[in-house]
């Protein structure tokens, strides 16, 4: 996937900035115009809904090379006006790319650029049907949002193992729609069986195919 | 919608030919070979999966005018081989357009269908998020599927209410993973709250606002 990104980032860097943002920080507000898309280099980015009883949790990830702003992408050529449904946030610190969408747009009439932007577009939709399982059992639904961070975010220790920084149980809560002990509960048995190792500030995850979403499983 | 889809729909019949299926078709296998990208004109295709204890459900629904076959789509230009991973068969009669991907892929060269076929993968990134509340209450899930089915065979009837045909609630617990004293009980609800009446062969939607997916709640 980084390999199929590097193009259009290479495009997206040649007419744009690249943005860094710290976790926490909003990208797209609710109901905002939609006049840009968004391309995530590095981090995650939740799209964060609230409830009817005012609790906020994140609706789904999104994670690298994934594009935020589709639905102003696909409206372009339509007069009326495209919002946003939910409000980005940056659940770590991210580094972006936001790109004019007639910009994106007119990278479709280069087949090379085509094919990534395509593929980038039918991966998000792979990914967003990924964090919500089916099924009333929170463990799948936390174990998709750990390979979610392995993914995005993790990065190689020495001893060749991934780690996922700066992470808290709390977080990961957040995420899933869960609470802190079912969190802890069912990283501890994933720690039992050897697949993760839970750190002080960190999680390592020494079977990274462990967790990948099984589409038949 | 349904206008946004007539140029693609037009080219699509002057390319190909139009497929009617039955109910409990299979359109495509799991793990065939994506040569085609199927457009949806009428009736609701569920993308099946069987579960570690070989219980089959529906994994997503698509409805019109929405394409199957994303990732073949996608992966245009590359090499490897793309594969389906799941299988997509009908939950109601169906009729559909079977287009070569390249066909499709050639369709974006031309900027007024290329804002249509945009708006089709863009409309099945939000419409899947759609059908799987990330919440454990059902009831949620099977309005989803309700307002999908009323959207996609909903008919008018001479009293201007909209008419989902032929529908049993058997047919909904397999949609949304339940069973079907659960289906009947939510149903029952929302027909004491005037939302919907249940006929013998048919759900008659009254209040079809009602159902519609809020995505700020």
């Amino acid at each position: 996937m980084v390999e199929t990104a590097c193009l259009f980032q290479q495009r997206c860097l040649r007419q744009n900035s690249v943005i860094r943002a710290q976790k926490g920080t909003t990208i797209v507000m609710p109901e905002q115009r939609v006049s840009y898309v968004y391309h995530l280099h590095e981090g995650i980015v939740g799209f964060f809904r609230t409830s009817a009883t005012g609790r906020e949790a994140v609706d789904y990830l999104i994670v690298p090379p994934h594009l935020i702003g589709l639905a102003g992408f696909a409206g372009m050529d339509r007069k009326e006006s495209v919002y946003h449904l939910a409000e980005a946030r940056a659940i770590t610190p991210v580094t972006y790319c936001k790109t004019k969408r007639e910009a994106v747009w007119d990278l479709l009439d280069d087949r090379g650029a085509r094919s990534q932007i395509m593929e980038m577009i039918c991966g998000t939709v792979f990914f967003l049907t990924a964090p919500a399982p089916l099924v009333s059992d929170l463990a799948p639904r936390i174990i998709t949002i750990l390979d979610a961070l392995t993914r995005s975010i993790g990065t190689r220790d020495p001893n060749g193992r991934t780690v996922i920084p700066g992470i808290t149980h709390g977080d990961i809560a957040a995420m899933s729609k869960t609470t802190r002990p079912t969190v802890s509960r069912v990283l501890e048995r994933l720690e039992e069986r050897g697949i993760i190792q839970i750190g002080r500030r960190n999680i390592v995850v020494v079977k990274p195919e462990a967790l990948r979403h099984k589409p038949w499983s």
